[in-house]
């Protein structure tokens, strides 16, 4: 029996004794995402059964595929048998992903085009008796004008080199990085030169596939971090790691970059070895991780990292499957929790460039974030929590189909819309912000962030006095009524907020700035992308200033990976940039409590 | 069982099913050479047995172990069989060791010393929350006047570097190189810097342990090179590289060069992770064999090596067990004949300075040879075949016990003296050159190298009329005469002469000079140590000039490698000198045939 894969036409062998998931894990290139581990209960490993029969649905699918799936053959690949050979089609379970899509484009046709390495192709004249020049050599004299040091060759490519020249008859592609000469190749292919950047968050990793020889972007691909399994927070991870899992995290961050590699080569049909050059930026917990190292000492006080400038890294010494001497570059980090995704992120907005005040801030698991006021910069994080992202809120989830983006209270009750207009599974982060700001609008919130519960509808009221019924049970995935439970709103939201405006006040302190002067604030990331302002201003998780001030501009570390990919310049400036920050830490800030104390108030 | 070996203190386990030499090779730092593969016929793996019971002496023990060595309970390990435990020593049946041990030294003092890695103990201040330095940056720092590129370190000390700081107390020692960070050790290990340099002949390797802190020479050996067993001269190993066993004689040169370290470390209890530089000297196809390459484009014309000058190579890549991130750095060859055993001679010769007419003759499997005139430098290689080294002479030995290595005519016979006044066993390269001199001075040599054969003394004639008997049966290891045949003299050592007088006309005659001219010529290698001038004179193997300009200086090529070894100054001088070196192809030379047909005649 086989499973035939469309579109990627590929053929996979399976047995009625496996699940479907089983049978694909064996082709890692093509598995479906699973965060579970096949027990049917995260509903990511969704496939689409375009012909071939299967077993029954079982109770998970009911629970976790919504009608429309189920009737166009929809199906959780860990709960499903094959009964004979079957033609599937992978679904993409992670709307993030999509999100990535919306949220990246806008600028990569400014990128400056620069690679650390090219390619060129070399006709040369084979030896003669009057002419002895050594093989190596004969091809130095061709790349004269590169200047390379004549010792600057892998060793790698020595071995070969004899039988090599003589087969491509004096006629080959060279590839330079810097002045090393990293690659030898029979015949022209100076036009296959490609590099991929990463953005490795905590909850989720995105790739983008560019071709080196023109900056064009070719793909982009996300899924959801494997490491989750260790833990949805950075600390879990942490601690995981310190406690003897190190190797396994590692190993988990490499497979998921190579996975999303290997999706996008496939679908554009190029081969792994012309992939020269990878970047990939990230909090410092995730940097240090992907390197091997225990994040430990990062992550408690005096929150010292192992190291700010990483040097470039041979793929092969990371386990990442790109050419054999293709390279890694991880650009510097600022401090323990001001990764160098928030480098990338400042790189892309340009916060090295004199302007007038300016706050970034790019809520993903941990608040980063950075002020930049004529030409000085400063950052900080602040410990919001992983609120937005869904974490710690009892009925939070990613925003993903179904989960409650925004809400508006009218006529005495609360209206949620949903992603994709699915019947309800969860909250999404924006959707948390937008109820809490219906509800501050209706008058319901006191100034702790609590409900006032005497002035609450009572259709409002969860009956076993949990919270508030956000979606009651006929209207929900599950069947069973959404509760927002009043620690949610009380407590999670508003220390998520209180952190982010300490965070804010104390760097506008630092640069001796009020709230009045922030010329533009941005929010970084998808979340700030489907962020409502006007919500996220009524209940003062932004500063209070102009609307129009404030915008979101979508996955910025992503674009700024993909500069610091495209162009060795880019690589220095994020150098100098991380350099040139500030970074105060707010755990050792003298009136840090006082200050948060004071926000925790609406 | 055990076999426990003095003065090294090992115990290595044994059975009565094995021979000494098959236990030992268990532990190769230990085995004692062997070129015949265990087939008793090489004599090369004597040991001496201190205790116990061993199985009886065998028929190839009688024929290559002299009474001297029975006595003393020397025997072959390849022959033995343990009865019980016995305790051992190693027996140096190598002589050529100890050749390089007396023909070293002279120059080393004078020596400089900046190697190209130096080491360096720091004392860190730890962090503190007002001081967030990263763990690297803080090493950096300390490092400060070093100048590192903060990207320069080996990616191989990131994992573990949060750990080991802080295991060693913020005291720890950092191995630079160059500007590069590549050890990390806890605590002060500034003195334990070591390098070690490798002489790659063809027939010999010898290795040098150096303390790079001091530049002091700390110990020598010397062993057969293995590939012998894949062919005695180059063109039967480069014909086995190009036919599919490269692989196998890059791996035996590698083994040869880890055998030789090891054995010099465990003599001086010196940890292999402390050694941190290597360097190896030899012939262009010697080097093409130890780094992998096909060395067949360099044998056959237009005679094109792979590469003139070689990258750094890491260690471990090449399979050299040293530090981590030891390097192995391989000097420039001149072209297919003419290896960085020529460049290291001509170096420690001080060919690169300007001097009167100084011509260098390296007699080694191949002669190579090298004229330095007023700063202007020329060299060729000779195909002047192994002679000298005992091969396709029929009675031919290397300079080892029991060889012949000076003759002399006298009361109508001929009388040789053997090395060591061992019982005769062949004629080394010294004894034939002294045997032909010994005939032509009693004026029974004709023009053409020919022995005039009526003119013999009929006891010099040989029954079968081969040749004539250099040592009667009674006084010869194997009870058989020796019998230097008309081919060896009339043929082998008469085209051996003309290559080199050939060669040495054809560089004299590019820079313009005739023989007289010659201020000096200086003779390297063991052979050169040991040659009788007047001998070479006598049968024109060198050009008349008087004997005084004319001297052995050693084992130049080590001395070189020692010299590239500790100074990173003497790397740059090697690659210049290499560059500058102009090369004749003897091959290409208009005339040679011509040259080399004057001077087949005495």
């Amino acid at each position: 029996m086989f499973i035939y894969l469309e579109p990627q036409r590929r053929k996979i062998p399976c047995g009625s004794e496996l699940t479907l998931l089983a049978a694909l894990q064996r082709q890692p290139n093509f598995a479906p995402p699973s965060l579970c581990g096949g027990e049917g209960s995260c509903g990511k490993c969704k496939i689409q059964i375009l012909a071939g029969q299967v077993s029954e649905l079982t109770e998970p699918e009911r629970q976790l595929l919504t009608a429309d799936e189920l009737a166009t053959g929809t199906r959780l690949a860990c709960q499903t048998f094959p009964l004979e050979s079957l033609t599937i089609r992978l679904v993409d379970g992670n709307s993030v992903s999509a999100e990535y899509k919306t949220s990246l484009a806008m600028e990569l046709d400014q990128v400056a085009v620069e690679p650390v390495s090219q390619k060129k192709y070399l006709r040369l004249s084979p030896p003669a008796i009057n002419d002895q020049t050594a093989d190596l050599e004969r091809i130095y004299q061709a790349l004269k004008e590169h200047q390379l040091a004549a010792e600057d060759i892998a060793p790698r490519l020595l071995p070969d080199l004899p039988r090599l020249v003589r087969k491509a008859d004096w006629q080959l592609t060279a590839t330079l990085r810097r002045r090393c000469l990293v690659d030898l190749e029979a015949g022209d292919t100076a036009g296959e030169h490609y590099g991929v950047a990463f953005d490795l968050g905590t909850t989720t990793v995105a790739a983008y596939l560019v071709d080196l020889a023109t900056g064009r972007l070719l793909g982009q691909d996300a899924r959801t971090n494997p490491q989750v399994t260790f833990g949805e927070d950075l600390m879990s991870r942490i601690d995981r790691a310190h406690q003897g899992e190190l190797v396994e995290l590692q190993q988990a961050a490499v497979a998921c970059l190579n996975e999303l590699l290997a999706r996008l080569l496939a679908d554009h049909g190029i081969p792994a070895r012309y992939v020269q050059e990878a970047t990939a930026v990230g909090n410092t917990c995730m940097q240090s991780l992907l390197l091997g190292i225990d994040p430990y000492y990062a992550g408690v006080a005096p929150f010292t990292p192992a190291l700010q400038v990483v040097p470039e890294l041979p793929a092969a010494w990371l386990g990442l499957q790109i050419a054999p001497e293709g390279r890694m570059h991880l650009p510097p980090v600022i401090a323990g929790f001001v990764g160098s995704d928030a480098v990338a992120d400042l790189l892309a907005l340009d916060f090295d460039r004199p302007q007038p005040p300016h706050l970034l801030l790019d809520l993903g698991t941990n608040a980063e974030m950075a002020l930049s006021v004529e030409g000085r910069m400063l950052a900080c994080s602040a410990a919001a929590g992983p609120a937005f992202e869904g974490a710690r809120i009892s009925c939070g989830m990613r925003a993903a189909p179904g989960a409650i983006d925004r809400a508006v209270f009218a006529q005495n009750s609360l209206q949620c819309h949903t992603i994709d207009e699915q019947p309800a599974r969860g909250i999404a982060g924006t959707g948390l912000i937008s109820v809490a700001a219906a509800l501050k609008r209706a008058g319901l919130l006191n100034r702790r962030g609590g409900l006032r519960r005497g002035e609450l509808p009572t259709g409002l009221l969860a009956p076993d006095d949990r919270g508030i019924v956000l979606v009651p049970a006929e209207r929900t995935a599950g069947g069973e009524p959404l509760v927002l439970t009043w620690k949610d709103l009380g407590e999670e939201l508003v220390i998520a907020r209180a952190a982010i405006r300490s965070g804010i006040e104390i760097l506008l302190a630092e640069a001796g700035l009020s709230v009045d002067e922030l010329a533009r604030i941005s929010i970084a990331g998808a979340f700030g992308s489907f962020l409502d302002i006007d919500d996220a201003l009524a209940i003062g998780l932004l500063p209070p200033i102009p609307a129009e001030r404030i915008s979101g501009v979508g996955n910025a570390a992503g674009l700024g990976a993909i500069k610091i990919l495209l162009a060795a310049g880019q690589r220095e400036r994020a150098r100098r940039l991380a350099e040139q920050t500030s970074h105060v830490e707010l755990s050792g800030y003298p009136r840090f409590n006082r200050i948060f104390a004071r926000h925790m108030t609406f």
